[in-house]
C-alpha cells in the first residue's frame, strides 16, 4: 500500500506543481447576436460542433445516436475553467494553510509551511511530492466529507483569483458553459472528468456548471466509515489518495461511473489524451477535441512547454487524426461570463 | 498491495461461500386489483411506504423533499432478486468453468476445478478464499470489459435457476419491481448498491429493473488500459478486486457515486446495515428497511443463521429503531413476475 500511495502522491504532485506562465492584460469583447453558442465566432470550429450535433440527433441520419447513448465528458482545469497561474485547488490548499497558521505556533519552524506562507512556489516545489502530500494531509484530510464540503464552499465564496481578483467560480469559460447548455438541450448527459479532488469539485461545480454532483467525477481520497459521539455515521477523509483521475485513470473512471463509452469528449492537456482516444474508438460517431490556449492577451497562451496543462502528444494526435482544436483566440468572442456586458 | 488484495478476496469469499438452505415448493397466488404496489397485501408495511412517499412528495409538508434529493438505494442479492441456493454470480462462475473445461485438458488433475465440475460445494468451500480467487481469475478476469459483458449477457440469456428452472433474470421480486416503478413515478432516482461485480450487474440489470447502468454500483475489479492490435484502447479486467461494495463499502460507494445521503434504503442482510444507517442519519426524513425472508413455501425462510444473506445485527437494529421489516410471506401476494398470471 505504501508504494502505491507514494506513487499516486508523486503523480499528483507532478500535476499540481508546475511552472507558471506570465499572463497579460485581457481586452474583453462584447457578445454578438446568435441563437446557439452565441459567444463563439462563426468559424469552422463552431460549425463542426453544430454539424456533429445536428447529424447525431437526426433520427433519419445513419449516424443517429439515441438519447441514452448521448454521453459527453469534459475535463475541468483548463477546459471549463482557467488553471493559471496555478491549479485553483492548489490555491485552496495554500489558503487553508494561511487560515490555519495562527492556530499552529509550531509551524513557525516548519520550512515547508513557511514557504507557503511567503507564497514562494519555487521553494514549495523543492519539497516535491512529499511536501504536497503533507499539505494535502493538513488541509484536505482529517475531517468528514461534510466538514470538507463546508470548508470548500466557504473558500469558493470568498477567495479571489490572484490576477483577475474575481471569485474562482467566475473563472469559467463562457463559450464552454454555452456548449454544455446546448448539448443538454439536445439530450446529451454531461459528465465532468477532472483530475481535481472529487469532493472539492462537487462542492462548487454543480452550481457553476448546472451539473448534478453524481455527474462530477474526480480523484478520490480514501474514506473511512466512523461514528460521531451521537451515533451518526460519517465518512472521514484519510490522508491517502485512493484513485488518481488522470490519463488512463480517466478512461477507467468513465467505465466505472458512466458504464459506456462517451460520444463527445473535450480536454485541454495530455492528461486528457486517453479519455479522448477511449471516446474516439466507441461504436458511435464521436466528436473529440482540445481547448487550445492560444490567447495570451485575454487568457494565457501555452501548450507543449507548460508544466501546468501541458499539451504536447495530444497536439500531435489532434493534428494527425483531425480532432477538433478549439482556438481560444480565434474561436471565442469572450472568455469569461463577466465579459458579456 | 498483496495484503489488501487477499483481504478483499477473503471478504468476498466469505460472502460468496455459504451454507445453502432447502427450498420447498412454491404456491403462486394470483394478483389482485390495486393502483400502486398491486402485488403488496394491504398491510401496515405497504401503508408505511405509501404514507412516507405521500408525505415527502407533498410540497405543503414540513418533511417535503425536493426531487434532486429523492435518492433511493437498493441492495440486489436477496433484496431485488433471490440469492438461494447460492449467489447467482457464483452460479455464473461455476457455469463458466464448466463451459471452459473442454478446452483445458490440464484441469483433469486440478482438484478445485474438479470440485466445481462435480458441483460439490462442500469441497469447493474447503479451498477457501484462495479457491474462489482462482475461479474468479479464470472466469471474470483476463479479458476486456466488453468481452466480459458479452459473456455475462450470453449466460443470463441461457442459464436456468437450479430450482425454478427459470432464467435468473426472472428470479426478481415482483413487489420490489413495483416499488421501484412507484418511486420513479414519484420523482425518486433509484440506485442499486450491490456486493456483486459491477460489470456483471450492469450486463443484465438495466433491462431487468429499468435502471440505467450508471445507477448500478457494485464491487469492482481492477482495470488496466491497453491497446488492441488495431490501436483500439480497451479496459482489461485484472485478477484483483479493487473495491468491495459491502458493509462500510456501501456507504463509501454511495458517497462516491451518488454524492448525497439517500432518503430511502432497502437491503436484506447485515451487509446492508451501514447503508441503512448512513441513510437514516441524513438530514431529510428517511425510510429504511429490510426484506425479511420469511416464506419457506414460496421462496426461502432465513435470517440470523444463514451463511448467505445473514440478517442478525440488522434484525436487532430494525426492531430497536422501528425500521421497516418487509415480511415476504405476509406482505407480498406474489414473489416472482411469472406468478402474476
Amino acid at each position: 500500500m505504501r508504494s502505491l500511495r507514494y506513487f499516486l502522491i508523486f503523480l499528483w504532485s507532478l500535476i499540481l506543481l508546475g511552472g507558471c506562465n506570465v499572463r497579460e492584460e485581457r481586452s474583453p469583447e462584447k457578445q454578438k447576436s446568435g441563437t446557439v453558442l452565441p459567444s463563439w465566432h462563426e468559424t469552422a470550429t463552431r460549425q463542426a460542433i453544430l454539424d456533429y450535433v445536428s447529424t447525431v440527433t437526426d433520427p433519419d441520419s445513419n449516424d443517429f445516436i439515441p438519447e441514452a447513448d448521448r454521453i459527453a465528458v469534459f475535463d475541468n482545469d483548463g477546459t471549463l475553467w482557467a488553471e493559471k497561474p496555478i491549479y485553483f485547488q492548489l490555491e485552496f490548499i495554500f489558503d487553508r494553510i494561511r487560515a490555519l497558521a495562527p492556530r499552529h505556533p509550531e509551524w513557525k519552524r516548519d520550512k515547508l509551511i513557511q514557504a507557503v506562507l511567503s507564497n514562494d512556489l519555487d521553494r514549495i516545489r523543492k519539497f516535491g511530492g512529499e511536501g504536497i502530500a503533507r499539505l494535502m494531509a493538513i488541509t484536505q484530510a482529517g475531517m468528514t466529507t461534510e466538514a470538507f464540503r463546508t470548508t470548500v464552499r466557504q473558500w469558493i465564496a470568498t477567495a479571489r483569483h490572484p490576477v483577475s481578483h474575481r471569485p474562482y467560480s467566475e473563472m469559467v469559460y463562457q463559450p464552454m458553459l454555452e456548449l454544455i447548455s446546448y448539448l443538454k438541450d439536445r439530450g446529451f448527459k454531461i459528465y465532468i472528468i477532472s483530475g481535481g479532488d472529487q469532493d472539492f469539485m462537487r462542492a462548487w461545480a454543480p452550481e457553476a456548471y448546472k451539473i448534478p454532483p453524481e455527474q462530477i467525477i474526480g480523484s478520490r481520497q480514501r474514506l473511512e466509515y466512523r461514528y460521531e459521539k451521537n451515533g451518526k455515521p460519517v465518512l472521514y477523509r484519510m490522508p491517502e489518495i485512493e484513485f488518481l483521475d488522470d490519463e488512463v485513470g480517466k478512461a477507467v473512471a468513465i467505465h466505472q461511473f458512466v458504464g459506456r463509452r462517451p460520444v463527445i469528449a473535450f480536454g485541454n492537456s495530455d492528461g486528457d489524451l486517453q479519455m479522448l482516444e477511449y471516446t474516439r474508438w466507441g461504436k458511435e460517431r464521436s466528436l473529440v477535441g482540445f481547448v487550445h490556449h492560444t490567447d495570451a492577451s485575454r487568457e494565457w497562451a501555452y501548450d507543449r512547454h507548460s508544466a501546468i496543462g501541458k499539451l504536447d502528444k495530444g497536439l500531435d494526435k489532434a493534428r494527425r487524426y483531425g480532432w477538433l482544436l478549439i482556438d481560444m483566440k480565434k474561436d471565442w468572442k469572450v472568455i469569461y461570463p463577466w465579459q458579456l456586458n
